[in-house]
């Protein structure tokens, strides 16, 4: 990517603001790009991410080496390490969105009216979308590649820590469009790890139409707090399983520990285990010990610690934390009402699952508690795009407006009313 | 509506958080009421209203005379004064609201997964739904009135001038809520005149989901500047009117006169007529003679103005100016390529329409647009929700998040996954 010459190299504003109105041009043309040529993009993409995968891993042992030098930790260099099988799925990746049915030109709704008025809501491009990353380079390519398949530009802001790792994929999205005769600015990625470029991004309403934060807690508010522009929020997963009554105790068990203990790492593990009290006694020992078989830490309120005297107790800043880590806080309640209760005032909307055999039970559970996913006997591991069938996704929006829940190609659209007539006029 | 005790009078942050508090509470008693049970306080609002008719006329009367003796001209005061039958209308329109067909539990989409989990994309409410409105005090019961349909709460502010006509109109929907067993707390008005609590609610992100301002472009981009919480923007309307060279030279008449002269204060009152150069010859003359004759002024570029003398020129600020009065600019284009780069570079996205009997050139120009509303053969002036079959709106939105164009009951709910399974976990 070359910024244009008249601008100063430390004009971070004016860096910022040439990529966003070239952005914005580049999005008119993929826009109007057809299925073919935006697929035949990402497939060149993907190719070139393999070809490339020596410069790539080569980028990506410099970022890990200056990390570990500036003595950063384990969990963090994991996510910024690439290795030959993640560069793979990457290129796997670009290819599986490829595939994906198209979302533009869906016709979502059609009606006429009495006076000959034929109306139909069709799906378009949301145009510039803005990501804000932090350490995972391959988010470079998946986010990339799902505002392309929905006719977006992207404008990529990946950690500082990973620059070299995100700028070697971006060159590849880049190839890849040029391959397919479309515009390179189509994806950009900011040529700057100066901190004040996610700054002049958020303030860029202009050029940019919503702005996707991936990353902690403190990313995604300092993004809300400061952005002029909208946001698709991707806040906490602080997850529950709600074991009733009527719960199986086998599916009780497996749930429960899948939920938790799949991946301890993930927006979509349970953190929290509900439970009903006048059947905790038979059904949770079973479950606590294979947690503790897999290696987890119980906290569990007065009666759960009744039950087992290895429970460490629960305080009520257990109920509202997402541990991101093999622990889980249980705690028995009086039935579904207490239930949904505890899941709405400490929950965070992500993603609640209840295990009963009632259907009664589960149906009143499925509507009255307030998630963007809620399950009936099925783990809140499931929370993934991939999982619901939508090839990838750029997050989990908790927020309400415009997308809630998994957010792939399909979220990434808008869409405008086309009204064809033969001369109406309104009287 | 009453404020709790403790709460001083003066102290407006505190004021707004008790009423956001219940407005959040009482969303969640809307949200699980049944279609008949929200349908039930929509009609006894209506009755209400019907019924307190003379008390919303003294209350209006009063504003009326207040806005007067502080000097306050024409238009402003056309749409502060209300009457026997704007309150018939608002009365009818609560009533219409109840007919529409209940959005809440829609399945927008639903579809099985290999391992067995049914997956459903279910419409739900938004939840707690902020209106800041101007003068207009009809607002009050159509705003309210769809956010009940859809199953939110709303608190509202309505412009100053009109605080006694809204308070008289709010306190009959209240009334609705309580005939129909809801909580009164479902449509809360602020109940101060104080500026600062527009401040305050734009700043209550944990009680209100989303804002939408109804008004001038400088409530707007306040409102945009200052919320915490996601706008639904409803800005300018520069709607354009493009005559192709293809155009039927009676529908180029009547689409352009009605786009502009229907009513000239609406927001899909057509700014600027484009019109290619090589048919303007032929086409634009009777044009600008119904123009003329129905009182507009037009203000031509140069080519325009030597088809007829007495057309004054355009300058470049007429091509981002909307009207919304008696004046249209007109200019001449090489063909639809230009047409549409005209309407990206100083249209608002709002609604352009197409004259032309040639179907290729009018889905280029559908397809091509970038408008909430595209229109072929029809004039902009049906850019309206209840023209749209929606039954009523709440403005038309010229954002792309969430929604776009005609904002109804539909637009104002998200959606949640329900998700059903018999035990599945993640491998």
């Amino acid at each position: 990517m070359t910024i244009a010459q008249d601008v100063r190299a430390d004009d971070v504003d004016a860096i910022v603001r040439r990529i966003g109105e070239a952005a914005r041009e580049a999005g008119d043309a993929v826009a109007s790009a057809s299925t073919q040529q935006r697929n035949r993009a990402l497939r060149a993409a993907a190719a070139e991410i393999r070809r490339r995968a020596p410069d790539i891993l080569t980028a990506n042992a410099e970022d890990v080496a200056d990390a570990k030098a500036r003595g950063t930790k384990g969990a963090f260099i994991d996510r910024l390490v690439l290795t030959a099988d993640r560069i793979e799925a990457m290129a796997a990746g670009l290819e599986d969105i490829a595939r994906l049915p198209d979302p533009l030109g869906q016709v979502m709704a059609e009606w006429d009216r009495p006076n000959g008025l034929r109306i139909a809501r069709v799906r378009v491009p949301l145009g510039v979308i803005g990501i804000i990353y932090e350490s995972r380079p391959n988010v470079t390519a998946d986010a990339a590649g799902l505002c392309l398949k929905a006719g977006n530009a992207a404008v990529l802001r990946g950690g500082s820590e990973s620059f070299r790792s995100s700028g070697a994929i971006a060159d590849c999205l880049t190839a890849g469009l040029v391959a397919a005769d479309l515009p390179a600015a189509a994806v950009q990625r900011l040529p700057t790890r100066d901190r004040a470029a996610v700054g002049a991004m958020l303030r860029l309403s202009d050029c940019i139409d919503v702005i996707v934060p991936r990353g902690g807690r403190s990313l995604i508010e300092r993004v809300a707090a400061e952005s002029r522009i909208p946001v698709l929020k991707h806040l906490d997963g602080n997850c529950h399983v709600y074991l009733h009554s009527a719960a199986d105790p086998q599916k009780a068990v497996s749930i429960a520990v899948n939920s938790k203990m799949r991946r301890t790492g993930i927006c979509g593990a349970a953190e929290t285990l509900l439970v009903d009290a006048a059947a905790a006694p038979g059904l949770l020992p079973p479950v606590l010990g294979a947690l503790a078989d897999a290696g987890c830490e119980v906290r569990g309120d007065a009666a759960t610690q009744a039950l087992d005297r290895r429970i460490l107790p629960a305080t009520e800043a257990d109920w509202g934390t997402e541990y991101l880590d093999a622990v889980i806080a249980v705690r028995q309640v009086e039935g579904l009402d207490e239930a949904v209760a505890h899941i709405g005032r400490y929950g965070s909307h992500h993603t609640e699952s209840i295990v009963t055999e009632d259907d009664a039970a589960a149906e009143a559970f499925l509507a009255r508690v307030d998630s963007g996913i809620v399950l009936h006997n099925a783990s809140t591991q499931f929370a993934d795009g991939g999982e619901f069938g939508m090839g990838a996704e750029i997050g989990i929006s908790t927020g309400k407006l415009h997308a809630r829940g998994p957010v792939g190609a399909e979220q990434l659209t808008s869409y405008k009313y086309v009204v064809r007539g033969n001369g109406q006029v309104r009287p």
